[in-house]
């Protein structure tokens, strides 16, 4: 797209009152704009790395074999009192007409499982899973985070219903390797580690994927040997790493960016969702959850990635692969008229800037926003027919014939 | 997909507390599931219902030139005092921490004007125009209209910027025609009637689209020259028709799907969003805002095709363009699944019932989810290495050889 299109500006100075790299970065950039602590809106670039990171996971969902859905963030308190949530501090409590009493979902527990009493009945109904992507409504304390920490957040959630333990177990494994697959995806391979935290009253363990930042809320206990870690909140009862029984045991701060649990009977109870087995026994379904905050993670990349200059995304999640700069008079523009088409018309859309501002404020604006590859065309490569490459993150700058620059990101 | 992955099963009855077509039908095919009066979920076939309708609406924006975004649903009430709306009854209002007050959007005017006192200051950076999908939240009296009118639903709205009165007027002209496009491509091109309506104190009318339909709420007053509309809530000052000056006006009952609005000056005076022009005088922004409630789309849909025995979808947002039922033993599987594959490989999926229950069952449930086509495998068909083919709509059958389907399917 044209950078003059954009309607938002990049700004020089941090905006009031964010502490946060993220918060500042982003809306620096112009990726997202606050409307109060916690609460953003994601502006063009900003929602389209959002998009970017939402079908990566709708597509791990997918191969997970479960069904995409859309539940409402309106509920009744009822459902909340069911199963005795209805008291925890950060939901936000509303009144309907005839003085209804509501809830701001902040998960979907309460809506899934009494919803699903109208469609398992056998034990032929299952298994199945289930998942939205949803705005999220939390009453936090403190929200000086940014993205990381939200009062209202995208959210993917999936449950899973089974017909008993090692049905759950079978499907809980798959989905933990399609979360290493999301992170990894999204380029946050090396920085994720899987991580023990509480598991309820009904489970030993429930798994946090947690990513180590200083900018973190979470304290884990890394272990140095297998590289999987215990957080903070379990490790008076589990000293030591529970995949290797080592005990050296290294605190970290971290950022909790995924989550799965084993439900098993916890919301099948309050709910009485049941099931006939084969042999007619009336048994209780097995459950299973497992979330990932997106726009948490946008706001973990930024932290893990961005540097002094900017903004510094993964080619995967971008919200373009590369920036188009023209330097120079109507020669030039000619020639990156002509490129930017060509470009577009091989489905590889740049952000393309044909402002009328000055190179170092073009340099600077595209170290800011982050693009993966900043291509440069001025009268001093066209004299070689070239265009000046420069990934984000390295010095180097080498050139390349303005006719190649299509297979260049086909094959980067 | 499978019908049998589907979790979801259709219902012979109507689901209690329904009144409106939409909703029982809807739910008895295992499209929605009722959350409260006013609040669905979107099971799984209405969520591909539902993301077929926003991605007719999206490129409709796009080829405006709008760029996408994602406001939040949280706003503090301040925004809505100052533009004195903050007493609206269908406002839900709620508290967050130290006793903020917070409103869940309606619309969000309160939240896209002052955002964009960021990003307007000179004439240059006029005009544009930004659009979302999104939920709103009205505190509805009644709901009883299923999908009609939600207390929650998903929204698409449209904010346009300009300079002066001219620019909002030659963008709005498009925006209608735009809207004109979405309606004709969802399948309600014959029954939308433009709308004449009350334009608040800037304007003098806003436009409304509404479906002649007896399950709407709304009264208008059709003219039976020009076939464009008066709402009724303007006829006391509005005699004649607006467009040819007849008097024979016919009053019918109708739903809005869609209204745009030139707001002119109203929001940009409460924000005071003004820019610099080209002479450097201060002057306000001039704004228009295009709403199109999708789940209210597809309930009108369900209002205008459906029949006695289901659900009736246009081509253009059916969850599945055919419905392929294989009906007999081991030796037509084989084929069907067979033919079932080589749609798949040429990207044409259909929903596929394999279950093991009557063909009656399967029969009636084709037509109660209403797919455009019905296609049926059975001995009898592949004696003659035939399909039978059913529109859903139509009491015709024919046969058309197996290896012709995808071709048919690419044609039709």
């Amino acid at each position: 797209m044209l950078q003059s299109d954009l309607f938002t500006k990049t700004e020089k100075q941090a905006p009031g009152g964010e502490e946060s790299k993220n918060a500042i970065l982003l809306q620096r950039a112009g990726f997202v704009a606050k409307e109060m602590a916690g609460v953003y809106t994601f502006l063009p670039l900003g929602y389209l790395v959002l998009k970017r990171i939402e079908n990566i996971i709708r597509e791990e969902m997918l191969k997970l074999g479960a069904l995409e859905i859309f539940m409402p963030s309106l509920t009744s308190e009822t459902s909340w009192q069911k199963t005795k949530r209805e008291k925890m501090d950060i939901l936000f409590h509303l009144e309907g007409r005839d003085k209804a009493r509501l809830v701001l979902n902040p998960t979907h527990e309460e809506v899934i499982t009494p919803l699903m009493k109208k469609y398992i009945s056998s034990y032929k109904d299952l298994p199945f899973s289930a998942f939205q992507f949803q705005n999220k409504f939390r009453n936090e304390p403190r929200a000086k985070s940014g993205l990381l920490r939200g009062r209202e957040f995208i959210m993917k959630d999936l449950y899973s219903f089974h017909q008993n333990e090692n049905g759950l177990e079978e499907f809980y494994e798959k989905a933990k390797q399609s979360y290493f697959n999301i992170f990894a995806r999204v380029g946050l391979k090396e920085q994720t580690v899987l991580t023990f935290a509480s598991g309820g009253a009904f489970s030993k363990y429930s798994h946090e994927f947690q990513v180590i930042n200083e900018a973190g809320e979470d304290k884990i206990h890394l272990c140095k040997k297998c590289g999987i870690a215990i957080n903070n909140e379990i490790i008076a009862e589990q000293k030591v790493c529970p995949e290797c029984g080592s005990s050296i045991l290294e605190v970290k701060k971290a950022v909790e960016v995924g989550n799965i649990f084993k439900l098993r009977k916890k919301f099948s109870e309050s709910f009485d969702l049941r099931f006939k087995t084969a042999q007619g026994n009336d048994k209780l379904v097995e459950m299973g959850c497992y979330g990932i905050g997106l726009s948490r993670l946008m706001g973990v990349v930024v932290e893990e990635y961005s540097d002094a200059k900017g903004l510094v995304w993964p080619k995967t999640i971008a919200p373009f692969r590369a920036h188009l700069l023209c330097l120079g008079g109507e020669k030039v523009k000619v020639v990156a008229n002509k490129l930017y088409h060509n470009l577009l018309y091989k489905n590889q859309e740049v952000l393309y800037d044909t402002r009328e501002v000055s190179s170092g404020e073009k340099f600077a604006e595209a170290d800011l926003i982050g693009l993966p590859y900043r291509f440069v065309l001025s009268e001093k490569t066209l004299e070689k027919d070239s265009v000046e490459i420069k990934e984000r993150q390295s010095q180097q700058i080498k050139l390349i014939k303005i006719n190649d620059l299509p297979k260049f990101l086909f094959e980067n």
